[in-house]
């Protein structure tokens, strides 16, 4: 096996596939299939899906990335003069490269508390949009945005999802919830938000494959399949439809045909949490204390160059003149010894 | 090796990937890498292309399909109030869901010849253009589309290239060609252009993997570096970016380092033609003399149905009230007893 | 009174608004109006519209120009994975600079007879669309476009929109027609198509102003209200909202209130006669016989220049080697003095 | 001279023309003219503004209305990958119903003071943008949006706008000055900033019309001709581009001929400062010290309804829970017998 000098901590990205993927996808090789999705495998890993969800009459499409999807899905779910609420720190406000807006909608950010957004907030937007005189001067809001874990690997509770959920209904706002590291809330202690309330408080989630052990792959849930029409050709359109669908297929076959998904975050999770005790032994600040498998805190600027040395981090923002903030993400992939070093490593820059 | 029981002879896009691809991915699956292409295996990949196009300064970016590709370079390459010429069977023309005019731009089709434009046809449409008193009322071509092969297996030579170049650079239309199926260009025997004259003569062209033997992935180069200013944050934007960069580098440089692209399509091309002489043989009429890996013939209706049975075609459209134009393509993944029993098949049904 | 020393006589929008329009502009000029079109003027400007389409609930809104007005509602009716079905001598297939490309959609163009397209064109263009195996691939007919007069001053007939409204309801598709020159179409005596009957026919058509007798301005007209919905702020997200709506709403009332509208094209119909006559018996082949304002007809390139001398047309396109296709329009401001010189012009150009 | 009941003062287009531009359009009436702008009367109005301007070789194109010059000139200054730097209060930020995105770019908001951003504002959001490590995943701020006056009626000193263009072209933004209320701005004792200096500073600007005395109409002002290519056809395509192009050139063929529009807002900027001293006598708070023809300031809502029966006002926004804000605005047609009467309106509601 063969390992990279310096630690890499820097993203869940860094690695190929879970190996049950890479060995079906072996299996599969030299069989010819049909096209665009419509082979035996996409159909079966959507009925898995479908019932890890509880929700049998499910359309569910398969996506190649996490940018493409958002762009794909808010695409499709607006009106021409409508924009999209999400925090300010979504993935959609930030770190698309204006992907949302090359669609033509504008994103109303909200200000997030540690990257989640509330239904109280969402209401009093929507209240400030329809008593506004001149509303029809300005963009509407259409839907909502949420990731579950957020940008921060923070968890909304099944009670802010409920809450949420029903401010959206009350205000006809599709619920959209980007799941891009969905497998490891799935796997957070803390955790109370299953597939099935996904599929219940939401109007699309997606289930994301490639930080989850895919190579790539996105799982787009409609539990509604009425909601879109022709999102096929929505897909096409927007050049996201793989014309080797099943290679998506197979992934999420294998992800979900044994539960796999459910439980592919766990160590991930158990590894953050080891991480973050070593942190916080050692006396560093974390800049958010979130469940999941993304570690973020403060270090002073001149350690940094220190363990840059050892270790491969995320570097996010300068937090004063002399400190910074900086992420560690664990993974799937991520070996025990590599913890341990980098906790050892942590250890050494105290 | 598992096998369908009809011959699948539809597409070229029907099998996974060639062995060496599978094994290098396979071989790479636990290295962690760091993300969106800025890994080495896409630097040493990149210079793979760069050699075999004998192109050293060119940009090469890695894709995932052929509807993004075309949809992000025409997208990058035009000015907002320009269109793209094309032939009126150009796959932007008419089997991309409208991707071109949802970037904003119009199709201006030429009419075809077995899938081809020529240089005469392209300055007669920029002097009926100038011409027009009137233009500023209408789209301005800004660029011109090709394919090689083209969708109906034909070819450009490489003097109609140098001719279509040269109107192109005299009415400062960057030229672009869609190599989708380059590979089965470069296996042809009559074919006189090289990956090289492709480099010297357009200003963007790609190179196509999913149809020749990757997974997925098409390369696209760029021979002028500094032609599209910002193209990786295009790509990000057009939601084109893959997280994982690696996966596209691995595939191309199995393609390019020890020059498997130059003869992945040798095998195709023969069985193609073996094809071929079977269908006159039996007397059918070719409806494209194609001498690459697709197969276009009239068949009359009451045919149609017992070579269903038998071997998966795709259909293309009618010809008269009692006859079809169907395809059949063969591909780097064909088999030499599939091909025998096609044939067999074919003088049956003869 | 000043008069052009050439003839002009080129296009149908050369003078700047009716002497009743003119005098209502100046008698409202020093009152305060509330802004953006909800203005008294407006309201009852619609409702005299209303009045005259025999259409009560319809929604009425104006906008400025003709290529602003298609692209405003043809982006308001698609869905981003529809185009539009038109004529190929349609306005929005050629004349708008991609204005309908550039909101996203691909014009789907249908050979014209004389600018006009059939009920069984649209039929066949909806079958072929169905019965493609492959049509979640290609761009979905979602609408039809026509003009009333076309643009070669031909007419539908009311038997012809009647077929034409029941295939579009059959297939679920909203019929617009582009009415810019629509005062001309109800005042030829040919015409048997009213306002009521394009109300009761047509999901949207706008009557035109700017060429009948108007400063700027067309009225769209919607016949059920709740179509599209929050049209308002679509027409103000595409910047085609005027600040000073009352300034269309006094010229559509002063086209209504007494019902200018209806004749106001009368004088521009009977010159446009003789014009026709004259041309006939000095010889020369009309190119369409349009019943309207608008005269097409050919004429050796040698006269082009002795013409073009005395009288101000519009070049259409070549006709042979020796011959031109050339335009004179009449209008609204046509006068009679002027065609009578004309048609001394051309007798001496015969 | 018909008189509204109520003091009319919520708006500055709240009035159709200055006299003297109705003159002008009636004196015209009966002459036929070439279209699109292509007039002498257009030619002659250019003439004027680039002398006004002290810019010789400028290119001048007349526009409709500000959002639509907004969305036209912004579209054609961005590469698809950028965005707009402007003030959060900018009307390209809230007001325009999204019509920024709509051209697929995102609005980058920067927190203003008093409706103003500074030199060193920009040049942290390019510091920020250049030294983030992942930039090429976000949008690249591509240019930058003022407005003169700005939305809050602030003006800019000429020593703040050279600093901006300073840093604008040090960082390679074009800089674009929006003057839909220009003529409030030259016309206010404390600006320094002549038309000269706009054209010396700013690489695009436009010289308002619809609320400076004209019906409708912007003049987009482009000192270097050769910055946007084709800009004609741009208009065209946006839908922007009027047939009648001469009746924007009569209008601002008047504006500038005799320098109109140098004064034509002098008596509003007067009359709002004799409001402003009555509000300030009378106990009320300024919301902003505004030097121009727009006052906003701080009354309690149990006096909102007693002036509502006796002016019309601009409700802003909630102040607090007892106190909103609100606004006056005078314009170049405002009579002093109107300020005179809201002025002891104001004394009554004190």
């Amino acid at each position: 096996m063969e390992r990279n000098e310096k630690i890499m901590m820097a993203s869940d990205y860094q690695n190929s596939a879970h190996p049950a993927i890479l060995a079906a996808m072996a299996a599969s090789n030299e069989k010819a299939m049909p096209g665009y999705g419509t082979d035996e495998i996409c159909a079966q890993a959507k009925e898995h899906i479908r019932r890890a969800c509880d929700c049998r009459h499910a359309e569910v499409e398969f996506l190649a990335g996490g940018t493409q999807t958002n762009a794909v899905v808010i695409g499709a779910l607006l009106k021409p003069y409508q924009g999209v609420i999400a925090a300010d720190s979504g993935h959609v406000s930030v770190h698309e490269a204006g992907a949302i807006e090359h669609t033509g909608h504008k994103v109303l950010p909200l200000q997030g508390k540690c990257g989640k957004i509330s239904a109280a907030q969402i209401e009093a937007c929507m209240q400030e949009y329809e008593q506004d005189d001149n509303h029809d001067h300005i963009v509407m809001p259409g839907m909502v945005y949420l990731s579950q874990p957020t940008e921060f690997g923070t968890l909304y509770s099944r009670k802010e999802l409920e809450e949420i959920s029903a401010v959206c209904h009350r205000y006809h706002l599709p619920l959209y919830v980007d799941g891009a590291r969905l497998a490891y809330a799935l796997a957070a202690e803390e955790n109370d938000v299953a597939l099935s309330d996904l599929a219940r408080l939401c109007d699309v989630f997606y289930i994301g494959g490639t930080k989850c052990g895919a190579f790539i792959g996105e799982a787009v849930v409609i539990p509604d399949p009425h909601l879109i029409p022709h999102f096929f050709t929505i897909i096409k359109q927007d050049g996201a439809l793989l014309a080797k669908g099943w290679l998506l297929g197979i992934q999420f076959d294998e992800l979900f045909k044994d539960d796999l998904y459910m439980h592919i975050g766990k160590n991930a999770v158990q590894y953050a949490d080891q991480i973050k005790q070593e942190l916080v032994k050692d006396g560093y600040s974390l800049y958010f204390d979130s469940p999941t498998n993304q570690i973020f805190f403060v270090i002073a600027n001149d350690k940094l160059e220190t363990l840059g040395q050892k270790a491969v981090y995320s570097y996010m923002e300068k937090y004063d003149e002399t400190h910074a903030v900086i992420r560690f993400a664990t993974s799937w992939s991520t070996a025990k010894e590599d913890v341990d070093k980098l906790c050892q490593i942590i250890r050494e820059t105290r």
